[in-house]
């Protein structure tokens, strides 16, 4: 593959200055870069790169003194993380699955396909049903009777749909994720030690012992347009109605999608994260990595949680979170600088105590 | 399928009142409910959404004033959820697996499956294994060497169980689920950097750099009756005996459980949960979601834990526990109060040292 | 399978005290051994156990008083836990895969391999990749277009290797992995919530909704000689370059490696540990289990973190972390007494404070 650095510059929406018919072969980052690579020096401190590489072109920053740097052409790009996006799409060489139906497939009867869709080795497309035409299924999935997904679906090996799970166009799954297993849901017939701590937060004397008897799931799973799901995420389905992930969210590897969980358009959900059953999260929030979200609490929109927050209780739109339990950012940095020294506070009451007492 | 209000009432054990030949034909949300849906209005808040429904019959609380909501017969329950065990499992229409064995799947020679056992597409019963009678094997699924299944095992697809695994009977298992992966256990020909850190709590300065040495699992794991296992939950080996899961155990998806970890019976361990090597854990335990256990530690029967809580030490009987590190609940509550106030202790203690000094 | 116990000793570079020519037929821990079992009795509060079983041998520390237990012959060892890494090699009985390539594999055109590699039944070796001499890869696997294996590799059931991934010699992978799923990269067009928060901390006002769109991993995965990953564990490609596993590392189950992590040589990575795109981890680092990782950091060789310990920055060298946000072990051991005081402090002040005004 070569392409001239004038065809990505329209692609991406920009500008070449200098050489426009270079062409390069792939885009490596700056100080490993070959002569027919196409460096990114996305930012100042990346393109000081460019003197151990020997690219002859890069993707530069809006002002950039490219010729400073060596080089006989450069795509200046105003938000360079978003010419990115662009980019990336055109040079990506994708799994490589071979296109068709695999003669190993198992299309059961009364399963359709869309036009053009693929469907990978030791694949099981379920009874009822139905891919969306340009889906690309990978190998070793699995999709459950009477489940739907969108036009132009793509599934990475070994992803798991469950029976009657609903799912948009565009949508994106890594390998091993399973959309549609049972929530996790149980009752005992008296009341448990669970219910009774919630409502005492002490200790659990002479609780009896119960079996947990299982809540079936009736609800599926819905998963809206443009979503993304991590490898091994889980999405489990809902007790009467269904879980739903909104258009365009993403999720990452190893996240947990508990029961009746709703989760707003275009929020981002990172590694680990686990959302416990009927909680709802708003739109464009986004969750850092193995953030928890307590059950049958609300997120509001615009949230951000940074990494590892865990959040016990509502949150009003827009707040920025940190800490468990979750606090807002800006109080838990103040606190946990006060942490810090509180041994030397511990010192001085001890101090004025002392004082106080030789009065 | 269409079913009397009667036959449903029967089957949990409660009372119709008003027209009890009235036929539903699914369960539903208040709110979402049309007029041939049995609607689940389990707590008065819930009922509220009867208004913007149009159901005709619904679940209610005991003493529940079913009439003032318009509706023409209701089933009234003293514990509203756990009626919704019996509702459930009644209602659950199931993955739709075709029944028999698939004839791609794989038996091989001195595999035993139990009379009317099922087995899916794609799924491989290795020799020696043993499926109980009844049990359902869904597809893409593997079942080691020796292992065993008691009777009446559903497992949805995907799942793997190792080699020489023993579960009991009525087990549940969801998509991805592996049981009997090796244990984590490495050492150094020398003293490692995690041992002396565990002595001394120090840094760590001049340790050498050592490789680390495989432990071998040669023991497998042991499952009891009435287990649900998770989507993408992985139960290792133990070292040299058994990793014990007790009877009536609940385990959600990506939860973690190490090397030679015996839980006992009837614990709940909620969603990405992870039990370290050779750790304790009592009856009727509940672990709420994220909840860390270190290693080699024992935590007593009935101890709740809630969301996120890091246990790093022994835990008595019939606690209840939040935060990192764990702490009884209630002190963790009033702790975290004080955090908050803690800008304001460290300024009233600086004004008393100002004070001290102006004396 | 029966073995003397002067074979076992050689091989693990010990002496047998007492009847070397007694033959045992599996090893088990004190207190469940059978007459043939070679009981393992590494530490003095192990031993206790031997009255309760039948063991006639054992495995001891160094200077154990054998005969005192009432056993025919030990074998005595100066380091017991590393001794059990050969005794357990050799005892291992293995997951039992059917040798040579199944009639179901499907080995793709213009894939090779190694001479002896063993491919388990609905494997799938894709177009272009390589699997090394005396390899195993378990069943229903999947290695993806271009990939390759080293020599000796022992994959599970179910694994999931993408394309262009390059794994070195006796990598061992356990069931569910997936090495190679794709970044979690996304991108605004304007400006997000997420990084206006990074620069103010603050709560998200008037933040406009954007959507997300996708940044493509380019990279794929280098894994090292002797890596050992645990199931159900996920590791993402690197946008440009390759996500890098170090020789010798070790990592537990579930856990999650992001786009462009580095990790250095022989580190040991626990149970649900993440890692977020784009940082650096040393050499001989020990991460416990549920460790959390930011983005775009630095983790210094032979650092220590104990569990669920979340570190938000850099760490220099050597460092031995505990707490959320992770501090140096001590300081956090102390402060965390210091948190249980803290009902008293503000007693203490109040008092303090009252004592002022009655001055």
């Amino acid at each position: 593959m070569s392409i001239a650095l004038q065809q990505i510059a329209s692609a991406v929406g920009a500008t070449v200055h200098g050489q426009a018919d270079l062409r390069i072969t792939h885009v490596a980052e700056p100080k490993d870069a070959s002569e027919t690579a196409l460096a990114l020096a996305l930012k100042p401190e990346y393109a000081t790169g460019l003197a151990d590489g020997q690219a002859q072109a890069a993707v530069m920053w809006d002002g950039a003194d490219w010729q400073s740097y060596g080089l006989k052409a450069a795509i200046l790009v105003p938000r360079p993380r978003y010419a990115m996006a662009g980019l990336s799409a055109m040079m990506d060489p994708g799994p490589g699955y071979p296109a068709g139906i695999h003669p190993t497939a198992i299309i059961e009867d009364g399963a359709q396909l869309g036009e053009g869709a693929s469907v990978g080795a030791y694949t099981i497309i379920a009874s009822g049903a139905r891919v969306g035409a340009g889906s690309i299924i990978g190998p070793q999935c699995y999709i459950g009777v009477d489940a739907q997904l969108g036009d132009n679906a793509f599934l990475r090996e070994g992803v798991r749909i469950g029976a009657r799970v609903r799912i948009g166009a565009r949508v994106i799954i890594q390998p091993g994720a399973v959309i549609g297993g049972d929530g996790f849901s149980f009752v005992t017939p008296e009341k448990s030690g669970v219910e009774q701590a919630r409502q005492t937060l002490g200790d659990q004397g002479g609780i009896a012992a119960q079996a947990w008897v299982r809540i079936h799931s009736l609800g599926s799973v819905q998963v809206g347009d443009d979503v993304e799901i991590g490898a091994n995420t889980a999405i489990d389905c809902g007790t009467v109605r269904d879980t739903v992930i909104g258009d365009g969210c993403k999720l990452d590897n190893l996240v947990h999608i508990g029961h009746n969980v709703v989760v707003g358009r275009n929020s981002l959900i990172c590694g680990q994260v686990g959302i416990a059953g009927s909680s709802q999260i708003g739109c464009n929030v986004v969750l850092g990595g193995q953030v928890g979200v307590n059950d049958n609490i609300t997120i509001g929109d615009n949230v951000i949680a940074g990494g590892a927050t865990k959040i016990l209780s509502n949150v009003p739109a827009g707040r920025v979170l940190l800490g468990y339990p979750a606090m807002k950012m800006d109080s838990h940095i103040e606190i946990y600088k006060l942490l810090r020294r509180l041994p030397r506070l511990f010192k001085d009451v001890a101090a004025l105590k002392s004082q106080g007492t030789g009065d």
